[in-house]
């Protein structure tokens, strides 16, 4: 008999947020909008679109396997070295990179109880251990992270901005975590909405790589610029532990068109700009609707807002949907009565909130 | 201190074939052709092409987690279930998933010493054993895979028709193989460029697979479907295995364009029976011209030539390459005699024995 893997069978794979045209189908209706994913509503980059379309001639080529371009663009708009960096195919893959490099199979990560999922589920199909503490008042608890750290701890993942809180840990936190913490464990700063990021007291984790430390960040071309069809997502950490790294990364992990388009959007200051402004705008509008309502919601620092309906969320997420509305039910991040919605255009703002006053 | 994981300090990485650009860039030269990467020398399938196109203005959202369109697609061509495909980040993404799968942490797979080199990377990156044997006559050596079976041999692969020889296990020597085997080993065949293929005795693998066998397929869109740098490959394989397999796959790991253009490119008869016929051609060509020359060479079922040069390949890899074509040099497989030349446009092959002849 050929045996699966035991370590793999318990893994609960990650439900993505419903597809529209799925949705279309399935239900049979014409205006479906996606609030369900945390995408940008406007689009991708003008000039990332341009960037592709200029390289569709070479697609028959393998890409670049060290995304020499785009690492010189990247280490120039945030000032660290080229060999300070990691791309991947999403950040999804430099978590499993990171993950095959710092911890061994005997070992565990450690992250908080709800939190970005895929720690957890790349953990598994890695067969290493994971180890969770619960969230303080919808915050990753830096001090209970601190007392959970144990022998085989190597690897703490925090989502800073946490998805799907929308809360973060602040500059004072995680310098007092960072000097609390032993040697021997490496901290990972997810922080895929770092450009929705507005407070003043938002750490600056990049100080930390500079003095050496072990910590490193993950970052995304998948949320404010507009790109997650692409798949591209990038690591910052010492270049000691880059190269190690790069031991564990497959040799054309990032697609050639994806690099490309990077590179360009990275170069559009003004669709950066402008998504974070519907951003802002929009979760204001949210905000004072909700408000309105008379429903509870966890301030957010990025681009989407935790519900708290006080009622099943699943019920409301299929009442929403039925509507052609598709916003997370939060069952997998075991908060059954919270939903998450994506702030979205104007337009697609106004129709959640419509269809939510009528179903509530 | 923070320690590297042990099992990953000896990976060798792979060296990919130099990028055009980055030849262009280095040695200042204005015509470079590259034949070091098995590509198409067509470019990519126009119909790809225009399925990108129209896909552009949603690269903002995240792909379809199941490929589901293309899976109906590559279903009906192929006359199996849409359940027993898996689709992956290029087949190197695929066989990740296989090891962490079907191999635990102290079981090995088995292979040849001069295949396909992810599957040991691939391997060492998973802390997995591995072990090989030597080709026979420049052929995979069914036998002595057979009898290096051991107790925690779990993953045998199977490079068909193999790279860097270019040759092939034909159907007898498969089907003595799979009957003699133990039940508790996946044999998995990876068919990269299967649709080079002419000869009459190739192994129709599908057919075990039918039968409930624990064998599995590997092929990509990578070599004859012209779309290497959007990096999708597929796994076939019975659906008992899918449901396992699909447990260590992340949920965005195919590319939205990729997805699109490879659901075109499938339809495109034209461009592959094009792509087939110029790799056919530019082989009887190459071999002539060899012959003439007096180089030996492993005769070929792909779109690539393994060449004897009976002196050091590196040597004649870095001249060709002061001329403006890059091929591989060998040494990376251990062949350090050899060179391996993929076959190109007309014009590119023609340029390439010219070169060749100036010095040799």
């Amino acid at each position: 008999m050929l045996e699966i893997n035991p370590k793999i069978l318990n893994i609960t794979p990650y439900q993505p947020g419903r597809p529209i045209e799925e949705v279309k189908r399935q239900l049979r209706l014409k205006e479906v909008i996606k609030l369900a994913s945390n995408e940008n509503p406007l689009g991708p980059s003008p000039k990332a679109v341009k960037a592709i379309k200029g390289a569709l001639g070479k697609i028959n080529r393998y890409p670049e396997g060290g995304c020499f371009y785009l690492r010189q663009a990247l280490s120039k708009k945030l000032k660290v070295g080229a060999d300070n960096l990691i791309f991947g195919n999403g950040s999804d893959e430099i978590i499993d990179i990171i993950i095959k490099t710092f911890c061994q199979e005997d070992e565990e990560i450690l992250t908080s109880e709800v939190s970005f999922l895929e720690y957890k589920i790349i953990a598994q199909q890695n067969g290493r251990l994971v180890r969770t503490v619960p969230l303080k008042d919808f915050k990753y608890d830096l001090s209970a992270l601190r007392k959970n750290i144990g022998p085989k701890t190597r690897v703490i993942f925090i989502a800073n901005p946490n998805n799907p809180t929308g809360s973060y840990v602040h500059k004072k936190e995680v310098e007092d975590f960072l000097l609390s913490l032993p040697d021997n464990i490496l901290v990972v700063f997810d922080e895929a909405y770092f450009e929705f990021v507005d407070q003043k007291d938002f750490p600056n984790v990049l100080k930390y790589i500079e003095k050496g430390k072990n910590v490193m960040i993950l970052r995304t071309f998948s949320k404010i610029y507009g790109l997650a069809g692409l798949r591209i997502g990038y690591g910052i950490a010492k270049k000691e532990f880059i190269q190690y790294l790069e031991r564990c990364r497959q040799p054309f992990n990032v697609n050639l068109l994806a690099q490309e388009a990077a590179q360009a959007a990275l170069s559009d200051a003004d669709f950066v700009k402008k998504s974070k402004k519907i951003a802002t705008e929009g979760k204001k509008y949210l905000y004072q609707s909700l408000k309105e309502l008379g429903i509870e919601y966890i301030p957010s620092a990025t681009n989407f807002i935790l519900l708290n309906l006080r009622q099943d969320g699943l019920e409301v997420f299929k009442k929403l949907l039925r509507h052609g509305v598709i916003i997370r039910d939060m069952y997998q991040y075991g908060l059954k009565d919270f939903i998450r919605v994506t702030v979205g255009t104007k337009q697609e703002n106004t129709r959640f909130v419509e269809v939510l006053k009528e179903i509530w």
